[in-house]
């Protein structure tokens, strides 16, 4: 793809960059794409992994190498700057209410050739989704029901899958199938119920398609840690299957939610963000606080309940970060190790990848050599 | 400034944008500038607001209209985007590590005629900055130094802000003075503590300066919430008040932090971001959740343990934002009471202003009229 050819090549010349960054191992990236690629074909279901992950298309491209079907995003704007970069098989998986440019800028993406599956979860949506586009449009546009797998987000109940099916086909749209987002496996513990759910509600919404003479080719589902909880089942295939389809997305670059609920392993984790000892002082108690340059605008204020803090320091796991400011993390060490002195270049891993990726316009690639490459998030910021 | 001719005028025509994106009243924008400009008067004090909150040339332009002697920003980025805007005394607030291309980029803007004031915590920042710049360029540039007034981040003991001044003159560099940032001032009845810690460790450091035989022009201080505080126990000015300088950002615009400390009333709040009603459902017991297409890409994540939840819904301030994803806030409305309908477009104030403007290139400003300008954010992702 075009792009690949004139990004910007950087020699560091034993130079250093300012701080904070934020670095992607492209071994270690190219090794997640690849062991979730196998997984995939392992369970002989489709990968299209969310790009609202990583936002970057030498990133996307990487992951249809790897065999991906095509990309899902998560805003008609996410949409517009991979289609832009040459990628033609989308699927926005969210309920769009088609109010203002929104309709026209859909409508514009099929009529360049763009193929389009459309996230719906109300009659209303449907409804302005058939009005915003063409009969010639929607030869490569389809939707998808989305359900509440349990996570209590959008989608409808799934054993009303089939009425709002029906609805659609009324209107002239086809319908791919149903799809889901079982969020509530970011809780500990939560990744094989998640798991379960998914199955469940995925098979309730396809029956409830058959029931009112509808097919269910697609039944797309799968957050990183539901598929890594299918992982650890041991990834067998039953019979009746209901999933076609995964849309994993962190699992690319991994983050420190991921590591503390178990569903990557600290050494799959590619992405961080480079980060300086700006200042450091010794309680009374002999505790070390250390700040870094790096706070909530470069990793982002995403903390769980259950997270140990801020996110986690790659050389110093045990240190805790306890308190983000926009521009410093507080790291605190208890007594009597040997903690790093300032000046001293920390990786601090996010919490939430998705999130801290879209405060960058760039991402540091480096490979075993420590050569680095810049790859621009070309979809930072494109959001709406 | 030229910045502001060309900006680019924006009409609605009677249409509507896409949502999420990000609105200010600026109306209320104004009233706030004059209200902290005519209280910094009253107190006598100078005003050198925190640009880092709105990043905006614009808005920083009406707080220089408004009397601001000059712009605090939190990273060499935004003094080089402030600089190129034409402002040009800019406060550095943070104890900058000069490695790598930083200590050149600090020069360059003192060469270019900038006047820089750097905060400094450390005997080995101070020799790295000295090391970076020529007798030439120190001629613009003066030290303040850092105190911990109780917020526990960086900045020294206000005890030994005397010994890092000497240290600095020592080496040739002017100390304008000290400066804290009482941050602990952001908790529930946390204003008045964090107000009187904050003039103690000012007065315990510029003391500690007058000790070493230093003179100490410049205490800096001042949170939204401590200046709320201090207008609140009636903004007298003591005889041998130290704070010479206030430097608030978030009173430009509000945010849902502050609406929930009492520090900003909910009609001084100037930004929110606007948002559709996507889905909707009815739980078992009567509650009504709604999802709003503003999610953590828009309003950003910060969620202090004592928020209500993550931001506030200028339309129904009763509601609470539940859970908040990339692209859904939830919304839950207790039973019984009249909700939104599909489609319907909210305002949601964040919870953190500074992290929200962050994630967006324009701010679109509104009018009594209705009339909308494109601001650009122009240092958005300045944060190295």
């Amino acid at each position: 793809m075009h792009f690949l050819a004139d990004r910007m090549q950087v020699r560091q010349d034993g130079g250093v960059r300012d701080t904070p960054y934020t670095r992607v191992d492209i071994a270690v990236l190219e090794q997640n794409l690849a062991a979730m690629a196998d997984r995939a074909r392992a369970r002989r279901v489709a990968l299209r992994p969310h790009a609202k992950t990583h936002k970057s298309p030498d990133i996307a491209a990487r992951q249809l190498a790897h065999g991906a079907v095509g990309l899902t995003v998560a805003t008609v704007a996410e949409a517009e700057v991979f289609a832009a970069h040459g990628f033609h098989d989308l699927f926005i998986a969210y309920p769009l209410w088609f109010e203002g440019p929104r309709a026209a800028r859909v409508a514009a993406l099929l009529a360049r050739g763009v193929r389009l599956r459309v996230g719906i979860d109300s009659v209303d949506g449907v409804g302005m989704l058939e009005a915003a586009t063409t009969d010639s449009d929607r030869s490569r546009l389809t939707v998808a029901v989305e359900v509440d797998s349990g996570h209590h987000r959008s989608g409808v109940d799934p054993a009303r899958a089939g009425v709002l099916a029906r609805a659609a086909t009324h209107l002239g749209l086809e319908v791919a199938g149903v799809f889901t987002y079982p969020g509530h496996s970011y809780a500990p513990d939560g990744m094989h119920k998640a798991a379960g759910d998914e199955q469940r509600a995925l098979r309730v919404a396809r029956d409830a398609l058959i029931v009112e003479g509808l097919a269910c080719p697609v039944g797309s589902g799968g957050s990183t840690p539901t598929t890594a909880s299918d992982a650890v089942a041991g990834g067998e295939t039953e019979s009746d299957d209901v999933l076609t389809e995964l849309r994993p997305g962190v699992y690319a670059l991994g983050d420190a939610q991921q590591w503390e609920l178990g569903a990557v392993a600290p050494a799959s984790i590619a992405l961080s963000v480079v980060a300086t000892v700006v200042s450091r002082r010794v309680d009374d108690d002999g505790a070390v606080r250390l700040i870094v340059d790096a706070g909530s605008k470069a990793l982002a204020s995403d903390r769980p309940d259950w997270a140990s803090g801020f996110g986690r320091c790659v050389e110093h796991p045990d240190a805790r970060i306890i308190a983000l400011s926009e521009h410093h993390a507080t790291m605190l060490f208890s007594g009597g190790h040997p903690t790093p002195a300032l000046g001293t270049r920390l990786r601090i891993v996010p919490n939430h990848v998705c999130t801290a990726v879209n405060l960058v316009d760039d991402l540091i690639a480096v490979d075993d050599d420590g050569a680095e490459e810049v790859w621009p998030v070309a979809a930072r910021g494109a959001n709406t």
